[in-house]
Order: C-alpha cells, then structure tokens, then sequence
C-alpha cells in the first residue's frame, strides 16, 4: 500500500528532524501548506514528546512567515485526515493543514490571491491549483521569510 | 469587550490547570468539544510551552474517552478563530475544536447519531442542537470514560 504523504517528494519548503513541509497544490489559501510527520505514524494521539516540541517550533516559524512575506492576518491549523477512512482498512498518517487567512487581496506572479471567506471557516470545496511557475514563486518566497 | 471562551462557565467536561473543555452546543458530530486556554490568548504561536504540554495530554486523554465511550473511529482537531476577525479589531482566543467521526450510528437518550460525513471533510453547516438531557448525558458518559 503507498502513502501519498510518505512518498510525496517535491514542493517542500522545509525539512526538521521530525517534519516536512510542502506546498498544498490547493492555493486558494495563497500559502497554504502540509506539515507532515516524516514517519508513518495515524494518529496526534501516538505522537512522541520531541515531534510535539519541534511541530510547536514550526507553528510559529511558519506564522511568522506568511506574515512578513505575504501578509497574512491569521492562521488555520488543522490535523483531520478524514480521506484515509475512505478505504475499509484506513492507513492515516499525521498531517497539519495550514491555511493562512487573509483580509486583503495579494498578487504574486500576476494573479491575484482573495480570501472570501475571512472571518469565516474555510470552503473545503474550492480548489485553485496554480501553474508550476507560480508554485515556485510561492515556495521561494516563503523560504526567504522563514 | 467580553469574550465567549473567557465568560462560558457551563457545559463542563474536564478542567486542567491551564485549559478546560466543554461540550459544543452543536452535537451533529457527537461529543464534539471546546478545548480552550484558560488564559484569554489570541494565537497558537503564542502558547507556552506547559500550555503546549498539557494540551498534548487532552489530546490522548480525550480521544481515548470517545474511542471507550461511543466507539469514535477517529478525530478532527481544528484550530481555526475564523469569527474573531469578523470585527474590525479582532481579538480571538485560542480554542481547539475537537470532532470525533464515527463509521457508525450511535444512540443516546433515544436520538441517533449518524456521521454521514465519514471519510470526508465534517460539514461545518449542520448545526445539531440537543436538549438539555440529552447534552446532560452525553457529558456524563464522557466524564466516565476519562
């Protein structure tokens, strides 16, 4: 059985010991990311003290971040992983969501990046993916922030 | 300005020296929670690390309850304070909201519970209010299995 997350190499902004960091290919959110446990690991509940210590570092290098380069306003954090119990045998592994909220327009690459929904929950529904150019642009530009 | 998470004082499930949890008046996803900083505080980056530490023993000591108690499969934990931003001078307090999701019905106080959203994204529009039996028994059941 493969593990999109245990697989996933590309788009990562940042490693730690414990953590990867990539880019959600879902923009809607400009920003928005996955903190992924490096091991395969299903639930918060079986996370070990130091993957605790080191994800609460990354919370605040990566707020810190969005805010300075992007300006966002504020931050959603969530750790679901509903998808997995699509299957009969569910085969979770531990990953944030990171979405940072945004009460003003931002343009990165000539397009232009609008929370509609800020000071409201997210929509789980919409789906921006944006070009590979785009990507990049967003990934380097966190990196510089971090 | 006075503040929801700061004034609530019902709906107690647990309390530790630096949070307290109390069942959400939205049950569509049954024994849904509020674990809430004690402290009025606005941002998870801003947590201490005691704050962090005993937050990560809720964690397991709640998912176990609900595992025990009604048979949760798994568990969505969001932390979002989308709301507070709808004011012109946010001032958010840090909460977590603690779903679990169930692969099958539950019954309690004659009401059934059915996740119907299960290995997909909760519905953040299903507002699923219970009388004030009904929530006394879930509380109870929950403080059995702590």
């Amino acid at each position: 059985m493969t593990c999109f997350f245990c697989e996933n190499k590309k788009d990562f902004i940042l490693e730690t010991n414990y953590w990867k960091v990539f880019i959600s290919p879902n923009q809607t959110y400009l920003g928005r990311c996955f903190v992924v446990l490096k091991r395969h690991c299903g639930d918060l509940a079986e996370l070990e003290k130091v993957e605790w210590e080191e994800y609460v570092g990354l919370v605040k290098r990566l707020e810190d971040a969005l805010r300075k380069t992007f300006g966002a306003a504020m931050f959603n954090w969530t750790c679901l992983m509903n998808d997995a119990y699509k299957k009969a045998d569910p085969d979770p592994h531990v990953h944030w969501n990171f979405r940072p909220r945004y009460g003003q327009a931002v343009e990165i690459g000539g397009l232009i990046f609008e929370d509609e929904e800020f000071g409201r929950h997210y929509d789980n529904l919409k789906n921006r993916e944006v070009n590979e150019m785009v990507k990049e642009i967003i990934i380097s530009r966190i990196k510089e922030g971090l």
